[in-house]
């Protein structure tokens, strides 16, 4: 675990479709465990294999991370900020990453980090604390969730243990090295 | 343009498969492009599809970027290599990041970053100068592609400008501003 316990991270993935969103949905979650957060939550077509394959991940390699899906995020969103929280929106159009991470890392409030698909309706703008960019340039949720979370996390990320896995890598300058512990 | 253009880096995506990664490899690209790299190489299916997405990003957005298909990754690499290049292969068994990025950006060689899909041949292993894990945990070559070029270039691509846009954008607390300069 990292000093920065005292608060939490649930990543919030707008407006999922299981045909077209399958595999960087996926992508997002699993940015989302790897770097630190302690779960997801999605709206949009709810996807049983993607619940299951973040399960399964989980399992393997430890944590407590989980996905829920979410049927009204509205309500979802002003839950979280009646309760305390804060809810960071990551966009192309937002203030720039660098001018902004310090006051989010040190708001000491829990955060929803909220990636959109491809067309994200304005109440989000409007609702969100922070509408964050990564860079002001089209690429990627995946791409701009990963660098946000290793901000937040100042790098501490990178060498984090996960309890409980069944499964773990020894780091290698050539080929593979796994360890299992089950 | 950033003060680290005395070295130029290139993506390298391998195996990319047109129905089941087209949209993987699009951010792969736009990732590459974002984050200040030179342009990407691809091997696998060849998608015309995704070579003009990424052109209709370069016009409109602005810089150089360029997508090449090659056939042969391995002649391409021993061909980088012969001629000064070094080659980094990001993968989840590599050595952490934070211990080898100082010597690869100052290496002071032009680079390549090879990412990945499903199945990896062992010789990319063998071949690549280095293996770089971002994080020991499975989640996205999107995700460790950003954070590498991000730690590259020392986050002074958050800033960067492209030449020849048509549009961009200007940060904002709230909403979207865009101007087009055509």
């Amino acid at each position: 675990m990292n000093s920065h316990d005292t608060w939490r991270v649930f990543v919030f993935r707008l407006g999922h479709r299981i045909e077209r969103d399958k595999r960087v949905t996926t992508h997002v979650f699993l940015v989302a465990r790897a770097f630190g957060a302690h779960g997801a939550f999605y709206s949009g077509q709810r996807d049983e294999n993607i619940e299951e394959s973040v399960r399964r991940v989980v399992k393997n390699w430890g944590g407590s991370f989980s996905v829920e899906y979410v049927e009204n995020w509205v309500e979802k969103i002003k839950w979280w900020r009646k309760n305390g929280g804060e809810t960071i929106h990551l966009t192309m159009y937002g203030l720039p990453l660098d001018e902004v991470i310090g006051k989010i890392r040190g708001s000491g409030k829990d955060k929803i980090v909220i990636v959109g698909g491809e067309k994200v309706p304005r109440l989000v703008y409007e609702i969100a604390d922070w509408n964050v960019s990564i860079t002001s340039q089209p690429h990627s949720e995946v791409g701009a969730l990963s660098v946000f979370l290793h901000e937040l996390y100042m790098g501490s990320e990178l060498r984090r243990e996960f309890e409980n896995a069944k499964i773990k890598i020894v780091p290698q300058a050539k080929g593979k090295k796994i360890i299992r512990l089950d």
